[in-house]
């Protein structure tokens, strides 16, 4: 029952310097830092669109929705500082349900030093979902905006792309401390996350700062997941596609003028993991491949919600 | 589809002062005091649960859900900020549902200077939910606990109790400003709001403030709509019974020292709303009633998600 979740709940969530008031009021209480900026964000996952709870642990759900708000904290270079946490549970075994949704968020929270700040606990007849939104604090440097790309920067990514459907989209990491890294070391004009679709984000990020973007597409870091699809499938998909269409890599998009983006690829500042540059923005609006030397367009491959 | 929908939104939008970005970008950024404190809930309703949307327009449901959080901040006696919008709707019209609940949202948004400041917009094969999470600023007194009641402080509530199903559960007016009022006016000790039942929701007060309450069923206002319940109903619940167990209600409850109860009483501040003292904290933890100048245990009633 609701009450003695929460009882459980209230032991289990750990202290927070800047969390002046948890769970058990009718809201939390936090300090943010003295310029009183605040980057917020949510994301809802459902049970049979993000992840399929007849096929895995509620602990990797509840991690997986975290990790998604996260990563959008991420796209910011913002500090995560605090989550809340909305459940709408199914009935049956909504109790141990919600105990492994919390079991797969507090390693997560921990590792981030994030605080879970607050929530609301619903039961339903219908599936899971789990909405979370996440409070952050950008750095002295501001917000790392999608839309400050401009004509002739390179296009930089981290780790690889593609296939994340056999298991990365659940159990990926947020690239919190990556952004923060890069936008503390270097001017990075422009950033994001990949979250449905290399072409369909980047051509997002494009848009967002008037410009267009030029892929060379040979230079596109292909996981060996996407190329393990493309082995798989009959369809006619190659791993370059699942690459450029596949949704939720959890991958940062950065703009970064050519000398900067030179020195990042030289240094790989984040190694083991690897930032590729995989093409410029471009002055002429739209996504472009570069093809023998010349501009064709490319055709744009992501995830969207669908409904009338 | 999403991008249409989002970008209808965009248009829709007004700006707010303290909105530094709005929806677009991976995360929204706020402008917050200089203290740099906030406050935070989030409430998640859905069909079939918090409303019918077989019987009310969307527009209905989506102004319920920004007045549930809204209520959320009154109780702290927070200023409404900013909010951020999770939707799960269902494929069939979800586009159509989706420009309904905002619809419903925006005046009251507006009514209360508040930055519908970003969101997700998702679809699934489930029926709606919808996730809001409010941020707020603490007024120079600090948030409104409900832990802060002593024993001999009177009770006192807004408005009137019961019956809110006929209609003030989706119609009510969150008492933001009210809150605002009497905490910058008087020195009130604790506050919540009441959403599951009056009987619920003070037990919860005084448990939070380790103390009881002593409840003098005589002076608890009872609403109307709880009388025609009372009438209308085969079912032995008396008015008084409704006032005291239904939920929904969204009046305030506060604990405030017997001086300024007396003020508050006699001057009604917040007229043509009601401020009524319906008793008083007490050392004896527990829910009382005075029945003939004896002190008697009242059985607490109201609305609890049910899972196991």
């Amino acid at each position: 029952m609701e009450a003695d979740f929460i009882a459980w709940l209230r032991g289990r969530l750990p202290a927070h310097p800047r969390l002046l008031l948890g769970i058990g009021d009718d809201a939390a209480v936090l300090q943010l830092g003295r310029r009183g900026q605040c980057v917020v964000t949510t994301d809802l996952l459902s049970d049979g669109v993000d992840f399929l709870l007849n096929e895995i642990d509620g602990r990797r759900a509840g991690r997986k929705a975290l990790a998604a708000n996260l990563s959008d904290l991420a796209a910011m270079a913002a500090t995560p500082l605090a989550v809340v946490v909305a459940l709408a549970l199914p009935r049956a075994g909504g109790g141990q349900l919600a105990v492994e949704l919390y079991e797969g968020m507090l390693p997560l929270a921990e590792k981030y030093s994030v605080a879970i700040a607050g929530g609301d606990t619903n039961s339903w007849d219908g599936p899971l979902a789990i909405a979370i939104t996440a409070i952050g604090e950008p750095t002295d440097r501001g917000p790392l905006l999608r839309s400050g790309a401009r004509p002739g920067d390179r296009i930089l990514v981290t780790g690889e792309f593609g296939g994340s459907i056999l298991g990365k989209h659940l159990d990926f990491d947020p690239r919190v401390l990556e952004a923060l890294l890069l936008h503390e070391r270097f001017q990075i004009h422009a950033g994001m996350d990949c979250s449905d679709g290399l072409s369909l984000d980047l051509s997002r990020m494009a848009t967002a700062s008037g410009c267009g973007a030029l892929l060379e597409l040979d230079r596109v870091p292909v996981s060996t997941d996407a190329r393990a699809l493309a082995d798989r499938r009959a369809s006619a998909a190659t791993a370059l596609d699942h690459a450029l269409g596949d949704g939720e890599d959890f991958e940062l998009i950065l703009a970064v003028d050519s000398a900067s983006a030179a020195k990042i690829i030289d240094e790989q500042p984040l190694a083991p993991l690897r930032v590729t540059d995989i093409g410029q923005f471009i002055a002429e609006s739209g996504l472009w491949r570069l093809v023998d030397g010349v501009r064709q367009p490319l055709a744009v491959h992501g995830f969207q919600h669908q409904f009338d």
